[in-house]
C-alpha cells in the first residue's frame, strides 16, 4: 500500500478539549492502518477515561499516545508538516487537498505529521505557521461542519489508498432502466414461472429467486429491452399451442 | 464537479436505528453537497425528534427525508443502486472502491443511489441482491469499524471529489461465458419464439433478432446464468397448459 521506506504519518492532536474526540480519532485512525497518535497539552489531562469507550476498541492508538506540551516538540521528528484547516488564513504556505497531501506524504522518505487543531476553534496561526503545508478538505462552501473525527478519517482514508490510477471507459450507450422498470420485469418473470411450476421445490424458491434478480440485476438492460423482454415472457408463455 | 445531467446520487438508510445517527447522516451528506435522503421504515418512526439536533444545522436534508415501506420503492426510480457492505456476501456483484463507485455514478445519466444498512447489522442479503453493484471501503482488515455516518461521509466525500483518479473496481465475479455458450442462448430464444409466432412481421425479423441478441450480449451472464436461463424459456413454455 506504502512503499517500505516510507513511514506512515502521524497524527497530532494539538490542545484536544473532549477525550470522546480523542477516542473516536483512535478509531478512525485505526480504520485505515494509522497507529501514531500524538496529544499536544490536550485540555483535559492525559489519559482520560472518555477516550477508551468512544475508540469503540481502537485501544491499541491510545496505549501508544505519545504527550508532549508543545507542537514543535510533537513534530520535531517529522521532515513534512501537514496543517488541516478549513479556514483560509494569513499565513502563505501551500494548500493541498487530502489527495494531493496523501500523495506527497507516500513519496516522501521522512516522516510526515497531520496536525489538528482543537475541536472548537481549529489550529491557531502559531500553529499554522510552523508547518510546511495546508490541508484543506474541499466542502461544501455554505455547510462546513466537519468534526475532528471526520478530519482525521478523510486524511486516514487518502493516505490508506493505493496510488494507481485509471480513467473509466467512455461509454455512451442507452442508459439502464430506472429500478421501477427492472423489478416489473422481475416480478412478471416470477409470476410465470411460478404458473408454470418452475419454483420446486419449494424451500429453494428463495434462493432461486435470488439467483435471477442478480442475473437480471446485471443486465444493464434499457427501458426498450426490459419492453421486449416482456414480449418474450408473453410469447413464450404461448409456445406450446403452437406444437 | 460534476457534468449538468448527472444528477448528484441518492442517500437511502434501510431501517436505520437511531434518529441521532440519521441526524449525523445527514450532516455528512451536507458537508459534500448531498441532499436528498431516503428513509426506509425507520426503527422509531419519522420524523425523530433526535436527528435534529445530531445534524448540527443540516436541517434542509432532514425536512426534505422521504419515507418509504420498502427498499425497492425507495429506488424505484434510479437506474444504478449501490449496496455499501464490508462484508463479502452470497451473492456475486461487482465489488467497487468508494472512488470507482463516485467515477461510475458521474458517468451515468441517470439516477444513482448508495444505499446503507441498520447500524447494527449492515443491508441484508435480500437488500444487497437489489443493488447492482457493492461499494466496500477498503479499511484494516484487522480493525474494521466505520460507523453509519462515517460510510456516509466517506462516500460523499469521494462523490464530491472531481473526476481525475480512481482505483481500478476489484471484481470477483464469475465471468461471462464464452461465445458459444451465449449463442446457443440465443438460438434457443429464437427457436421457441419462432414456434410462438413472436416474429410478426416476417421483414421485421432481422431487426428484432439483432436486438435481442444486443439486449443478452450486453448481460454479462455467467455460465450458470445461461443454464438458468435455458430452464426459464422451457418452463415458460410449459406456462399455459396449467392455466
Amino acid at each position: 500500500m506504502t512503499a517500505p521506506e516510507t513511514p506512515p504519518p502521524v497524527i497530532v492532536l494539538v490542545r484536544p478539549q473532549l477525550g470522546e474526540n480523542i477516542g473516536k480519532a483512535a478509531r478512525a485512525m485505526l480504520n485505515f492502518g494509522l497507529t501514531e497518535m500524538r496529544l499536544v497539552a490536550p485540555r483535559d489531562g492525559w489519559p482520560n477515561p472518555d477516550a477508551g469507550p468512544a475508540a469503540s476498541g481502537a485501544d491499541i492508538v491510545l496505549a501508544g499516545a505519545q504527550l508532549f506540551d508543545s507542537l514543535a516538540e510533537a513534530v520535531a521528528d517529522c521532515t513534512h508538516i501537514y496543517a488541516t484547516t478549513v479556514r483560509k488564513r494569513g499565513v502563505s504556505k501551500p494548500v493541498l487537498t487530502p489527495e494531493a497531501a496523501a500523495q506527497q506524504v507516500r513519496g516522501t522518505a521522512g516522516r510526515s505529521a497531520y496536525i489538528f487543531g482543537p475541536e472548537r476553534s481549529g489550529l491557531e496561526t502559531d500553529d499554522v505557521a510552523l508547518a510546511h503545508s495546508i490541508v484543506t478538505v474541499p466542502i461544501n462552501p455554505e455547510f462546513g461542519s466537519l468534526n475532528l473525527a471526520q478530519a482525521v478519517i478523510l486524511l486516514a482514508y487518502e493516505w490508506s489508498k493505493g496510488a494507481a490510477l485509471s480513467q473509466p471507459p467512455a461509454v455512451d450507450l442507452d442508459p439502464p432502466a430506472p429500478h421501477g422498470e427492472m423489478e416489473e420485469l422481475v416480478q412478471h418473470f416470477v409470476r410465470d414461472l411460478d404458473a408454470a411450476g418452475y419454483f420446486f421445490p419449494p424451500e429453494r424458491t428463495d434462493a432461486t429467486l435470488r439467483t435471477l434478480r442478480t442475473a437480471l440485476t446485471k443486465t444493464g438492460w434499457s427501458c426498450n429491452d426490459i419492453k421486449m423482454m416482456h414480449g418474450i415472457i408473453s410469447s413464450l408463455g404461448r409456445n406450446r399451442k403452437f406444437r
